[in-house]
Formats: structure tokens, C-alpha cells, sequence
């Protein structure tokens, strides 16, 4: 295939590219060689090419598996035969922190230390990432298997501060397809098909069930689902930013931040949970829905004076909650 | 068992059914014979002897099947023997309506003419269904498989008008359970367990191939988040009042109804879409969100000047939609 001719699959990713990042003079890629993430990376590099956006490969070596150091340097050698600025960045992973294991196990702490290190090479520029449609439906299937509400089933957001997700609209099968086009061969990453993990039981067991039982089209189902719920949290968004308004409370100064007691008690259920849910997120409380519930609870007579939470004790006051650090922190 | 000894699982629906219809002088239930409104008619019993609720039984018979006269006659004597004032309806379902095939199919046909029926009986007075917890994640299933937004996924709420469904938070076995504490035997719809019927094979099919893969709990978890979604819509739906309003659209005025273009345009998209939804079910159109879209596509200069839509036509009319009926209607 000719360099400038793209195949019907890699001129869908490479556009879906083009759209994200046109007015951009820089952004950063993060590859992991896999086909979702090597697609991308060569999609940002036909499209860096027509909006006159510099594109940087960047691979995180986690350290974590046999072999990883190899791996991100294939990668880096495949993005820079065709003509991508690559590097690799070799990360820690803690194991623990703030003195306690590592909230939301290691998988958390691998992405947490590989957006960190993805962060530090962009700058101020945004990070691309290699999310499919397919990872989009299974993050909603995943949130409806923990009861989550609106916030979680709406999914991965095409901007998420600095992360930028430009394929979520294409499915993973042509990422893989594009990946062929391109004459690049992806690396299959084993822990994708161990079904010692949720997700790769949900991927390779969960969604070919569904969609054999209900029909085809169960992913873009769910993907819409996601996108028609992300236009909902934005209005439920401004409603909460507008309750913590009118109610003189800044989230953003965490210690002694108070919540004035009647007003909440007052609002609807769901505005309630979310002003609690923002209150406790701005004070790096990472709240759970029984925290959340916990903290409403507070608002009744017989609920109680305090709740302990993590990191933070929330305490009844006359008529307010006031968020303080937890003793011994 | 003793008359007023009830077993664990029919005193678990009981006050379920007592919790709510506490207050009431008079309560129907709608009653198929199966184990789900078996349970609450019986449960209904029991709670309103508490209560001071007078309880009566309708039994519809829809005239579909083979032998449905005798289901419900057996129905009406089942309940008749426990007390309970109990009596049949027969209903003449509808093949078309408007002139048109019935919308929704015949299921639809045979759900609104049964609540037609039971309304009748009902008066002022709620009419009480039986739906369970998996039900509900049955639903919340289903309309994921459709793309469906919240409106859709938060399910069957627990007062939806004049039908009221003690039983959301209560598991189909435990009515199962109940039914055999109070000696009774349901009858078996064999629709149920047909699987051309998309819902019995979710119930039959989907639902355990999920309790197995993703860990049990899950009709829980659906359920869980039918329930967060239903206090979210209570705030999507004031926002979306207060839109309509601040605007001064009166969407109880159908026939010639306007809707200001511009700030349509400048809301945010979620908002937008539940205004013009909001918009057209007030004229009687059951808008799909395709037909939402297209409506909100004439926002756009490109977007041509009208859509039709079932019954009736949006026409874009300098910075107005406006909404008449369809030519020929």
C-alpha cells in the first residue's frame, strides 16, 4: 500500500483523529503497542500531518510484566519507522499510599502512575488515548454490575481534563483492521484475555452473550446510553454547582468547608446525593454511594452526630455538616 | 399455617404492600393469578386489615388465549376464598388505533386496555401492580439493549401516576416463596417462558448468563441504578420545567405550540433533547430520540425547514418551531 493511500479503516481512525486535534500545535500519545493504542498513534500521525499538529508516541513501561522493557521498545521502533516522535518513559508503580494500600487495587495504581508519566511529557498540550467504542460499552456494563448511578454508566468522556479519547465512536475490531492496513502488527497484551479480571471476562464472555441474546448492536447500544447520559450530567452538573452557589459554599476550600443542614435536608434526593458527592470529591474524598448515603443520613434527628469517612470525619453542628481531617492523619 | 400467622416471605411482601397503601381508604389490584400479583393481592389483604385500606381484585381477562376466562375465573376464586372482594373484567383489545397498527404491537394493545380496565374499577383510587425487583432489572436490561437514556432506564417507578408497584424492592422468588406460605397456586403464564417474547429470554437467558459471569447480585445492582437514575429525573424533569417556562412555552397548548429556536440552540444538548421530548409527548407524539434529533436538527441553518413525525409536523418559521398537526390527519 502506498504511504498516502489509507485503507477504508485507517482513514476512519485517522479522521476521527483529525477532528479531535485540529487547532492543536502538539499532542501526546499514549501507546501501548496494542492494536487500539498503535491505531491511534499512526491516525494522529496522517492527521498531525494535515492540521499541523506536532504528535508525540509516548510508551509507559510499567514494570510489571516479564518482557515489558522489550515491549515498549518494539512500540517506540514502530511509531518512529513511520516517522512518529517516540519515546519511552519507565514508571514506578506504589504499591501503597497516604500509609494504606493502594485504593482501587494495583490496576489503579498502574493507570494512575501512567497518566502522571503521560502528563509530565504533554505539558499543557492534551494526552490522546486509545479508548474504543468496546471499552465504552463495557465501562457502562461494568458500572451496572456495581448498581452505579448516572456518573459511572456515563461512561469514558471524549475530553476528560487532559485525557482526550478521540475513538470512542470505533469499535475495537477497526482499530485492529487499521492496524493491518498500516502493515503494523500490535502487541496482544496476555492480561487482556485472563479472566482473572472483570473486564476481560466482561469482553471476551459478557458482551458476545448479550449480543446473541438481545440482538446485534449491544455495544453501540450501550455506547449511546453513555453519550446520552454524559449530556445529562452536564445539566446535573450546573444543577449542583448552582445549589452550592446559592448556598455560599466553596467545595474548593475542603477544611472546615460546611453544608448548611436544612437546605439539604429540603433539596430533592438526587440534587442531595450529588451536593454531597462534590462536596466530599473537592475534599480529595474519593465517596462512595454508602459514604454519600452515610453523610444524608446525618441530616436526619436520630442519624447520628458524625461519620467517619476516608481521610475525613464529616460532623453535625448545629445546623450545619463540617468536614474536617480525620485524627491521626 | 394459622390464618394470621404469616410466614416469612408473605410478611415480607405484606408490609411492602402495607407500606404504601397506609392512608388509603380503597386500593385495586390488578391481578393476573401469577405468583407476583397473587402475592399482592393476598399481601394487600393482610395490610389492609391494618390499614382500614378496602382491597378489590381485578382480574382482566384479555381474551388472547385459549382457556383465559377460566384462568380468570380460577384467579377471582382464589382470591374470593382468602376475603378479598374480587372480580373479572373482560376487555376487547384493539388491532389498530388512529386508523393505524397499534403502536407498540399487541402487547401494548393488551397493557393499555388492561390499564384502561383497571382504572375504571379503580376511580380515584390507586391501582396497585405487582412488578418485582426483577422486573425491574429486566427492564433496565431491555432498555439498555435499545441505546436508551435515563428517562428509559430508571425503569418502573414506584408511583407512576395512578399505578402504584409496592413490590420493586422485593425478588420474584420471594413472591414464589409467599405464595406457597399462603397455600395458594399460581397460575403459569406460558408467555413467560415463551422465547420469541424478547423479555422472557433477558429473564430466562441473559439475566442468570450475568448472575454467573459478572458475580450474583445483579438484578440488585440494575435495580440499584433505576433507582438513582429515577432521583436524577426528578431533577432533569424541574430543569426542564423551568426551561420550558422561563421561555414561555405552555406545552399543554399543543395545536400551534412555539418553541423559541435560539435559545434552543444555545442549551445544552441534554437540556435541549428533554425540551423538545417534553415538547412533542405534550402534542401526543411518542417521539424516539431519532425524531428528537430530527427536530432539534432544524435548530441548525442547514437543517431544513419541517419534519414530520406521527400526527403531526414541526415547521421551523423564522426563530420558531412551530407544531401543527399532519396535513391529512
Amino acid at each position: 500500500m502506498a504511504r498516502k493511500e489509507l485503507g477504508p479503516r485507517s482513514l476512519e481512525v485517522a479522521r476521527a483523529v483529525a477532528a479531535m486535534i485540529d487547532g492543536l500545535p502538539r499532542a501526546v500519545i499514549g501507546c501501548s503497542g496494542g492494536p487500539d493504542s498503535l491505531a491511534l498513534a499512526l491516525g494522529a500521525e496522517w492527521a498531525g500531518r494535515r492540521t499541523g499538529t506536532r504528535i508525540v508516541g509516548v510508551i509507559v513501561d510499567h514494570r510489571l510484566q516479564e518482557g515489558s522493557a522489550q515491549v515498549a521498545v518494539r512500540a517506540a521502533q514502530t511509531l518512529d519507522a513511520r516517522g512518529i516522535d517516540a519515546r519511552v518513559v519507565a514508571v514506578d508503580i506504589p504499591t501503597r499510599r497516604d500509609g494504606q494500600s493502594y485504593e482501587g487495587g494495583p490496576e489503579a495504581a498502574a493507570r494512575d502512575a501512567r497518566r502522571e508519566a503521560l502528563s509530565q511529557v504533554a505539558g499543557t498540550d492534551p494526552v490522546l488515548l486509545g479508548h474504543t467504542l468496546d471499552d465504552q460499552a463495557e465501562t457502562v456494563l461494568l458500572g451496572l454490575a456495581r448498581g452505579s448511578g448516572a456518573t459511572s454508566l456515563a461512561g469514558i468522556r471524549p475530553r476528560a481534563g487532559r485525557f482526550w479519547h478521540p475513538l470512542l465512536g470505533i469499535r475495537r475490531a477497526t482499530t485492529v483492521a487499521a492496524c493491518r492496513e498500516w502493515g503494523v502488527t500490535p502487541w496482544q497484551d496476555p492480561q487482556n484475555a485472563d479472566p482473572v479480571f472483570l473486564r476481560s471476562r466482561v469482553r471476551h464472555e459478557t458482551m458476545p452473550v448479550l449480543e446473541s441474546q438481545l440482538g446485534p448492536g449491544i455495544a453501540e447500544a450501550l455506547a449511546r446510553t453513555a453519550s446520552l447520559l454524559q449530556a445529562d450530567e452536564e445539566i446535573l452538573d450546573a444543577a449542583t454547582a448552582d445549589w452550592l452557589t446559592a448556598h455560599g459554599v466553596d467545595p474548593a476550600v475542603p477544611e472546615g468547608s460546611r453544608l448548611p443542614l436544612r437546605p439539604l435536608a429540603a433539596a430533592p434526593t438526587g440534587l442531595a446525593r450529588r451536593v454531597v458527592k462534590a462536596w466530599l470529591d473537592a475534599a480529595g474524598v474519593r465517596a462512595t454511594f454508602a459514604h454519600v448515603e452515610a453523610v444524608r443520613g446525618l441530616c436526619r434527628s436520630q442519624g447520628g452526630s458524625g461519620v467517619d469517612l476516608p481521610g475525613v470525619r464529616v460532623t453535625r453542628r448545629g445546623h450545619e455538616l463540617i468536614l474536617t481531617s480525620a485524627p491521626g492523619l
